[in-house]
């Protein structure tokens, strides 16, 4: 059983292991099936194709490499990345005997034991065509500022997901864990042919953002019943999709505010981290006060550590406010925030506060992003 | 009972921010006497003395400050570290009321709860006349490069530590773990008026090599019957000595050698990481075969994962040889040897194979270095 073909190519040092830091990351060394440690490598014409897997994601990787025997194997993926990594640049011979995969180069020559190709569990491809087509660069960028908000926790399972719908032709990006949530919007340059609404796993996404920051150019999406799958260059990432029902998530999104306050973006992470530090006991509680006279304060006190009250200068429109927020979601909303300064909104200590990019020099610009968070009832 | 006198001092972030991040590092949050935890502060006539100790080792470091009330007390090392290095650079007002201590810059007011400080265990002083005195930088060198040898096992408490002792104005630095051996001698510029002969951990070498980074010039050692003090600048570390016999290493360093090479050293580290990718399952064990005409290869084999063969070239001396050697000791011997090439130098497959630092460009040097590791027996 499953002596596959043997393989013989060479390729160069810097692919393959460009390919193999990518493919690797979704391998788990800790798999009770030993085949999902190893990646698949299989001749395709006059390309080389990486595949791993961990059941819920799937990721394909071709490079280019000269083909002198077609066949198929897999090979423990760390060693592999390792050994590849530790080798000079250059030309490598690879040559397959039985399931063992020998790699020679002028000053070395180790071989791999590895395991059939057909005990690897096949990577399905979604063949439709793509149902979305976007810049990577742009799509990298509102993924990273949403995953944040996205749950940890696999309860509720549609939490634990990315929601991704198209309306008009804008993409709309959102997560939310119930006690946050992060929304961006992407417009498209024509409206996709049939509207898209998927779920995806946060775990898909944020591979997805590591993938992107190595790839740019565009990314096609495509979908069936229950997979997604995204196309960039050379690379195909393959995922499940969540099954049900994303909450109804515009009606908890504040219209209005009684009090807000622009405020440079590091200046507010500054004085946040600063709190946070006193708010460990208190899971992480701070009470913000803003003063309408132009100043927000953090206070965050912890009867074992001590206390603390940091400061800085805003601009207020409205009332004074009061609300407590938890420090690591406030830290979290600040890091998305990518803008140099941000508008903070919220109307009495019980109602949702809104976070938004805020641009002195465009006042009137409408945000595309916004992050909500739920105040701590004290 | 432990009501501190008040202290009222001002500082600069710059200064205590530095003076944290030393004395921090020998404090352990999981010490079962809370006082540990905690840095003490106490006013020194214009200056803020910090102290930690985890009762083997201790810390005192001076700072500048504007004293203008005298006092001490203790309060978290963790916490104020922490919110110290996030505060805006600048002067920092600090007052105590009771335990607490209250820090104020424009933007910020934190009180942090604290210990009374004479519930914090005194650090020994040692008062005698400096036994030592030399560059900083060079000790701190000659430290890095021989430390790694040291054993982390307490089995054998005097293979925990770092034998340092003089003869005929040459200071020697040796540790052991008993398969592997390294000396460093440096020469004093005046013969020391009495021969020096202390064990110290290498937890407190650990410790003094970063503590040396951060601060060069001259480095005092000053010791008592079971204490030894290094002291540089406004910093003082002292530490318990570890009392025995060290072993009598010179014998074991082998006079001559039936093979050696020389090579250089990045390239030697390259194949020997390679080499040990394969090496785990064998518990590190490497072949190392040296050929007369002019190779060494280095080869590992692992019945799980495959074996490997690499081979660099190198000047090699006298006949053919064969050792078997752990690869990561070999790697961390390349590591402390800091010379463009090395020599290896080995007679036959049981006995101890020396490494030393190699300038081509001046072959008769007498190295200053050396690092011996055992075989092992296959």
């Amino acid at each position: 059983m499953g002596t596959g073909e043997t393989v013989k190519l060479s390729i160069t040092q810097e692919n393959l292991n460009r390919a193999l830091a990518s493919v690797g990351r979704i391998v788990s060394n800790r798999t009770s099936l030993p085949v999902l440690s190893n990646i698949l490598l299989t001749t395709d014409g006059n390309r080389l194709r990486l595949s791993a897997t961990n059941l819920e994601l799937g990721i394909n990787y071709w490079i280019g490499s000269k083909i002198e025997q077609e066949g198929s194997l897999t090979v423990p993926s760390r060693l592999l990345a390792e050994f590849v990594n530790n080798l000079p640049h250059g030309n490598l011979e690879l040559e397959s005997n039985d399931t063992a995969l020998t790699i020679r180069t002028p000053h070395y020559e180790s071989t791999l034991n590895g395991i059939a190709a057909d005990e690897f569990p096949p990577i399905p491809q979604v063949t439709s065509k793509p149902a979305l087509s976007l810049d990577a660069t742009i799509l990298r960028e509102a993924l990273a500022q949403v995953v944040v908000a996205a749950s940890l926790d696999e309860a509720r399972p549609v939490l634990a997901g990315v929601y991704l719908y198209t309306e008009e032709s804008v993409l709309y990006v959102v997560a939310t864990d119930s006690y946050r949530l992060a929304e961006k919007q992407i417009a498209l340059e024509t409206d996709p042919s049939e509207p898209l609404s998927v779920i995806v796993p946060v775990r898909t996404m944020q591979e997805l953002i590591r993938l992107l920051a190595e790839h740019d150019g565009e990314v096609e999406l495509y979908r069936d019943d229950n997979q997604v799958m995204f196309r960039t260059g050379e690379i195909e990432l393959t995922s499940r999709l969540i099954d049900g029902q994303f909450p109804n998530y515009r009606q908890i999104i504040p219209k209005q505010a009684t009090t807000s306050f622009d405020i440079e973006t590091t200046e507010f992470s500054k004085i946040t981290k600063v709190a946070s530090l006193f708010a460990r006991e208190s899971a992480g509680s701070l009470k913000l006060e803003i003063r309408a006279e132009g100043e927000v304060r953090l206070v965050s006190s912890d009867s074992e550590a001590g206390g603390s009250t940091a400061t800085a200068e805003c601009a207020v429109s409205g009332d004074d406010g009061e609300i407590s927020l938890n420090a690591r979601y406030l830290q979290d909303a600040l890091a998305a925030m990518k803008s140099p300064a941000v508008t903070f909104a919220v109307s009495g200590k019980l109602s949702a506060c809104v976070l938004s990019p805020f641009d002195p020099k465009n006042e009137a610009a409408e945000a595309d992003y916004l992050h909500i968070i739920m105040p701590l009832r004290t």
